[in-house]
């Protein structure tokens, strides 16, 4: 760490150590630092930690101590604009200023219209020059914080639908067997989204039918996110392997069904009551206080109907589907939808990003409408 | 065409060549010739034409001596081994011999295992000095001509099954409209498969739904490849549009039904008999006929109850897919297959190659034993 970086090799470490903060920092965003001498020298570096605990410009500012370097006159590269409010930690502007930053670098600004350029102008005040890093490490840091900044935009989680399926869409054969479609490789890495998410939802179909645990288990992960399942008449029986994994458990019914509540708090799940129309649950509703326990990204791995429900209500911003190079022909849907009269009612997306994952392919489409970042 | 070219670089001119020659010279190989001086400069260069016309040898031959350039002492790269036979034109081992070629450089041994290496010998006996380029330029002949080698090794054609679907395995809405799913750039692109193919064959279900051509449309091509549709029972109407479509048509009939075979016959078409079990067309019977026709590339577009049995019949070698971004539940699938007990029963391929076409992905799923050339 001693000869001197560009610019933007020091942002691009920057980067680098916001998305080693995945799955770490729930809800907070996923941001890196690296602070440099003024020509350029690598002095301290850190990414933000789990929520409450150091952000990543107080981690950089720690590291350069812990080495016994001055920042005095350094620059500062983060990949979001700091804070500068008082949360769960003190604000990261006050701790740049009070360490002689000279110059701070930044990739993108907060996403919360309401404190935007706060930080920023704060620096500025102080006497630090602020530049930003230009559109390429704006868009990725963006793309780490896909979750985070939607939440703030839009007060509620990004949702990103899972599916493996055969290459003719089937997710099970008609007899429910599914395993294996798709591949370990493919199964490993659907964890690895699992562990990004800042909730994993499915639903009461999935549970009678699979009965899931719903938790990170393929890959190592620094906490379990929330688990949440879509059951209007909290059928979940108490016996289900739900009850067995780590990390808080949540059922959103239609109805309060009392006796049902009252069991299920008692094995420490909480219940939520969120009545649609015909005895379903408002998915809607679900998003919305989803967004309210500060849920960035909503990883969804839910059955056809479950499925269909999401796609029907609008909520769904991207898929992220893997595909086994198989025919099934009969079988389980990816979403029980439709039949449609025209195409004119296809829920359309576009490809965002293809891989492949082993022997599978996995593919992520997000709406139209939606940012190529 | 004066500065001069490395082997590697001449071989890849003669590989781009042959890639010209791609909808011309069925059932010929696709074959690029580039000849040299001895230090490189290139003199003539050329590719297969039409069956019965000169060979890519011979045509690099006529460039130069069209340039008043002499060969003499110079090298061939030549992306096939030279016929040494007398077919519709005379042997090319003659003409490189006669022209006074010093070297020649093959990239790929002729696929016929009878008639193999016999090129080569005939050239090394006149003094030649022959190479081969290398396992790289040998698997992109192979691919060129991936049909033709499937045929000379297997005595049938290649089965490329050609399917358009939305992401979650539709065809087709539960009403029929299919128009459209996939967007132009994939149907243009399908017609660029469709214009390679030695024969396009579909099945009556298609031929009453969709009313096809199925010919080649959209892009340029210097021939129609034969049409062959599997009609059991002869049902194809009169008035089908596949009769004001230009290029040889042929129905594969179950059952000799003689005053609907006349009335075909005399709209142009051609009757051939394939019994099969239970009244349908045997498929096998199909495709050695096919390969007896010297179709090397068969390109498959038909419904889903023809693609399973083709499948079922274990005969298709390659899928050709378009998924479009969109989901559609309910409707027509890719093949009418199952339902399986096990997955065990999977019909089951890898992928070979994606790419986006226009919004859409094409991927390319072969036989999990095939080469991956």
């Amino acid at each position: 760490m001693n000869s001197p970086l560009t610019p933007t090799a020091a942002m691009a470490c920057a980067l680098a150590l916001a998305a080693q903060a995945i799955g770490l920092t729930e809800p907070n965003p996923r941001v890196g630092c690296v602070i440099t001498s003024m020509d350029g020298v690598p002095l301290g570096e850190g990414h933000t930690q789990q929520a409450g605990q150091a952000h990543a410009e107080v981690m950089a500012l720690r590291d350069a101590a812990a080495r016994g370097l001055s920042v005095q006159g350094g620059t500062a590269y983060v990949t979001l604009e700091p804070c500068s409010h008082h949360g769960r930690t003190p604000p990261c502007c006050d701790a740049l200023i009070a360490a002689g930053i000279a110059r701070v670098t930044v990739a993108a600004s907060d996403p919360n219209p309401l404190v935007a350029g706060q930080g920023l102008a704060r620096l500025r005040a102080a006497g630090i020059q602020v530049e930003t890093a230009g559109p390429d490490a704006q868009a990725e840091s963006e793309a780490l914080n896909i979750g985070f900044f939607h939440r703030m935009r839009h007060g509620r989680p990004w949702v990103r639908m899972k599916i493996a399926a055969s290459l003719d869409g089937r997710t099970a054969l008609e007899n429910g067997q599914s395993q294996w479609i798709t591949g370990e490789a493919a199964r490993r890495d659907g964890h690895a989204w699992r562990r990004r998410a800042g909730a994993l939802l499915s639903g009461i179909g999935t549970v009678l039918a699979d009965d899931p645990r719903l938790d990170v288990r393929l890959v190592d992960t620094p906490r379990q996110p929330l688990r949440a399942i879509v059951d209007a008449r909290l059928d979940t029986p108490l016996s289900a392997r739900l009850f067995e994994a780590d990390g808080p458990l949540l059922f959103y019914a239609a109805e309060p069904a009392t006796e049902r509540v009252a069991a299920l708090q008692a094995r420490g799940a909480e219940v939520v009551c969120c009545p649609g129309e015909s005895g379903r649950v408002d998915l809607a509703a679900v998003l919305a206080d989803l967004g309210r326990r500060q849920v960035n990204e909503l990883h969804v791995e839910a059955g056809p109907r479950l499925n269909a429900g999401w796609l029907q209500a609008g909520l769904v911003d991207e898929c992220l589907v893997y595909l086994a190079p198989m025919l099934l022909g009969a079988g389980r849907g990816m979403a029980a939808l439709g039949p449609l009269q025209s195409l004119d009612g296809a829920w359309r997306y576009r490809f965002h990003a293809q891989a492949a994952v082993g022997d599978d392919l996995r593919l992520l489409m997000r709406r139209a409408g939606e940012p190529a970042a």
